[in-house]
């Protein structure tokens, strides 16, 4: 029997507006709910044995925040807005893991979800700010398609 | 634009063994956890319509310690393991709702999702006892292949 491989799409936290879309930082109910959120994935053992995070800071600040729960963090490039599924995967096919994490942005993470569960983009998950998708993968790549979802929550199901 | 009507489905909670499957009752675990999530979907305001279980007894058992979210609670044939969707909607289509739980067994609870969702079965979500499934479609006569899914969860995410 294979041993499944979990992956986290975890979506960074309410930013404040701002001009550039790069430097827009949590806001601070942002940074209160991604913490809570954190704690409540510590609380239920969740470990990472890598987390990648997109550039834009409030993606870099979500992971910051998340970043006890996890190994190894990374940025990477590919979870910035413009980032594809199958590039990624032609970089990351290889590596070894348990438990990953994604961190980054909408439409991205319900995309790269849906490709790697149903092979297609269907615009069918709802993924709320600081919201959870997890998937179980037999590796990442045989990933597109044959994905099963065992998770997706928006925060207020994990907070108090 | 249209107001999206919420679908909640309920897996009943872990049952004893025995012969009768249709008599099997939860076991103490089961009620216990059941209890805890019907504790938390309270404590987040969640509110049913109608609720809708199936005659087996670890659901109906499962539905009464669900009833004080519901204003009414029916059951229902079609919740049932040898229960259809086509049928189900065929004489539920207009019932006036906006939010509703079906409470029942697997696999039909992920296929009924599924079908409302993607407009098939995929066997694609993992659905465990006492989790719950959370979808918005815009008509119950215009469900299938029309929702979208903005929850998944097994009950230890929702508990302490």
């Amino acid at each position: 029997m294979i041993k499944m491989k979990t992956i986290y799409f975890i979506r960074h936290g309410i930013a404040k507006d701002g001009d550039d879309d790069k430097i827009r930082p949590l806001s601070e109910k942002g940074i209160l709910k991604t913490q809570k959120v954190a704690d409540r994935l510590s609380q239920q053992g969740v470990r990472f044995d890598l987390m990648l995070f997109s550039p834009l800071l409030r993606a870099k600040q979500s992971a910051r925040i998340l970043a006890n729960l996890a190994d190894r963090a990374e940025e990477c490039a590919h979870l910035s807005p413009e980032g594809k599924l199958t590039q990624w995967l032609e970089e990351f096919k290889s590596i070894e893991f348990d438990s990953l994490a994604l961190v980054g942005h909408q439409p991205n993470l319900t995309d790269w979800a849906e490709q790697m569960v149903w092979g297609y983009v269907h615009n069918k998950l709802i993924l709320k700010k600081a919201g959870i998708i997890g998937i179980e993968i037999p590796t990442l790549s045989e990933s597109v398609g044959r994905g099963t979802l065992f998770l997706l929550t928006s925060p207020m199901w994990l907070l108090d």
